[in-house]
């Protein structure tokens, strides 16, 4: 078991119950053995679903089930296993995921398309699902309102904690609760950051809207970190909405009474995706990337993420220099406008270049004691425009060389 | 002073003088103390030139120089200095640049716009060119047919070994010579890898044709390897003909007279390229990357260099896992168009997966020996169409980690 993540909050949050979602866990030894590793959430009939997925061209069969049956907007339960992906698998991946969702469906008294399935761990290797079904009663068995950081446990694979997060706000005046569930930790950035996440509310959304809400929560919240640059085939965001809450559905994703709602729908996905970045394989330092001056938003965002990737900008956070050279160095590789010349660098605070050059009385002290703490915050202004970026992301330590040279065997 | 790469060769190849060339080191302390850190190559009137630099948007003072010479054809000199890459640094970098080209030119007595000149270092730090300066006279001096290791151990940074590859071949029955010097070894990417390379021949190539011929060796070349994805402010190429072997001069670069010079071009520079992989920061193994069965040439070469950029991968490769999922992964990330059903992955030539799954029969044993070796071979065939394309790069080890924290404090 790797030691948890010096970055890691203290503990796992209070999660309430919701009502219309039970949470279950179990171990069906698919990989892992004297842990849990099966997921099971339920929903009573007439709750919403919306979902992002990975962009990899190799998607895993789980992932293509759920596009699949995303469309009709329902979803009766959520079932994720660790240790297998299935991906890479071929006909008998697509095979594992219809015996399974098909198996848990006849329990549950729904059809197979209610029930959407997700999977991570190593690819190329054939789900057993015979363990998944196998399994199935006792997993069934354990539905319960509680159980969060349980069921945040069983989706970990070389997470170091569980991570979870919740919100309430109001929809017209009732009281809503949002609540979710993720994993990281290796292969993270977009499209999306590599991971499952699970969100569950009480409120009543109708999926269209749901999944308007999603789409764009998800773009500035988990498609705005990166640990490593790799991509999953697995990648995997839903959001389930039972409506018990009773609230009135809203019209649109623009009614003016879901503001309350989106604003802690995204702020629950940053929480979850900070606590992906801070859980990054051998992750010491938590960096945080504000790109201005740039010619749009998306311009932005891939300088960011170009900083964000650089494994020499990494290491150096790592090696708690101050290499704000490196910095321009990615910069300069984005591909985006930026104007060499009025190009500012400012870590923690401090100006170090502007007018790009280095100040002239530029003084690497309280820098150097900066880079020497937990959170490294680095503001560069490319000086051409008006689009701003946030990105998050952490070092790359000799702990994700070690992690990665030995994960499968 | 670091390790020699494992991956090194046995040594620095036996480099013949060229008639019209001469070769220069000195020690200007500019950042090394106790070694050489100037480089000088000094020709006679009428040789031609040609180059390939950083598409970088923060390149370097050096490389705006050149770019701005470049055009006329001419050169006379070479100067690179090792330590500081004079790169971001404002108009004190643009100045520092004139004023160690404009003494060097009064000493050979030619026109500063007939002298090229590269930095390699930190960024960010203003270049103390009066340092240069001083030590011109005793480069002068230094200057003979002789002291290629010299010269190759002059532009070194993070190096372990210097780089020197030559080659032999005729234009119209007339014997000519190539010779070239090349450091990495770190922020290697396209486009081009990270480094200098400063190639010459005693061949006699008009300007406009030396310029085709290089920019299609390089991209067959530097910019097919990668180390890191990280992408210098200072790369640069420089091809020089001194034409003193006194060929018939080739009238367009499709002039069948030069296949035999084309080839051994693309050859040296391969060889150059390899090298650099080679000593890639921390590097223990040499990977090749060969994909085939893609769109075009162009995508082939995407596959192959995010397969080859991906830590996931390179991590694997450290650990001698043959995790081939993580390539599989790679190749979804890569965004360009391949068949998952008919992908197919060997490595060290055992086909490991075929039609989008893991062989049945597949014996993990040769490939386990395989990845045990230094030199790994992975080919990957996308199943879309004809497209093919070979990348070189290393695996990413704790040593990477080790260099880049600490490098520049």
């Amino acid at each position: 078991m790797p030691e948890r993540s010096p970055l890691a909050p203290a503990g796992f949050p209070d999660l309430p119950p919701l009502a219309g979602v039970k949470l279950g866990a179990a171990a069906a030894a698919i990989r892992y053995s004297g842990r849990k590793d099966l997921f099971l959430a339920a929903l009573e009939p007439g709750a919403t679903v919306a979902g992002v997925f990975t962009r990899s061209l190799t998607a895993s069969a789980p992932v293509l089930w759920c596009r699949r049956i995303l469309p009709a907007g329902r979803c009766r339960a959520i079932i994720a296993n660790s240790g297998n992906a299935n991906a890479f698998t071929g006909d008998a991946g697509v095979r594992a995921v219809e015996r399974s969702v098909g198996a848990l469906a006849s329990r549950l008294g729904c059809t197979p398309e209610e029930v959407m399935m997700a999977s991570t761990g190593v690819i190329g290797e054939p789900l057993p699902d015979q363990k998944v079904v196998a399994a199935l009663d006792g997993l069934c068995a354990s539905l319960g309102a509680d159980g969060w950081a349980e069921a945040a446990q069983a989706i970990m694979t070389t997470d170091t904690f569980p991570k979870g997060a919740t919100r309430s706000t109001t929809i017209g005046g009732t009281p809503v609760t949002i609540n979710g569930i993720a994993k990281g930790s290796g292969m993270i950035a977009p499209d999306m950051a590599t991971m499952l996440a699970f969100v569950f509310t009480d409120a009543a959304v109708p999926a269209p809207i749901l999944q308007q809400l999603l789409t764009a929560a998800n773009e500035r919240s988990f498609n705005c970190i990166t640990v490593d640059s790799d991509t999953s085939t697995s990648d995997t965001l839903i959001l389930c909405a039972s409506g018990k809450a009773s609230n009135a559905p809203p019209r649109a994703a623009s009614d003016p009474a879901l503001r309350g709602f989106r604003r802690a729908l995204e702020d629950l996905l940053v929480d979850l995706a900070k606590q992906v970045v801070r859980d990054g394989e051998g992750a010491r330092k938590f960096i945080t990337i504000n790109v201005t001056g740039a010619a749009s938003v998306r311009a932005a965002k891939r300088i960011a993420l170009a900083i964000a990737n650089s494994p020499l900008v990494k290491t150096a956070v790592a090696g708690e220099d101050a290499n704000w050279g490196r910095i321009v160095m990615a910069v300069g590789k984005a591909g985006e406008k930026a104007d060499r010349d009025k190009l500012a660098i400012a870590i923690g605070g401090t100006r170090i270049a502007e007018n790009g050059m280095r100040r002239p009385d530029y003084d690497e002290a309280p820098v150097a004691a900066h880079m020497r703490g937990q959170d490294i915050i680095i503001d560069v202004d490319v000086g051409v425009g008006r689009g701003r970026a946030t990105v998050w992301t952490c070092d790359l330590t000799d702990g994700y060389i070690r992690i990665n040279a030995s994960y499968r065997s």
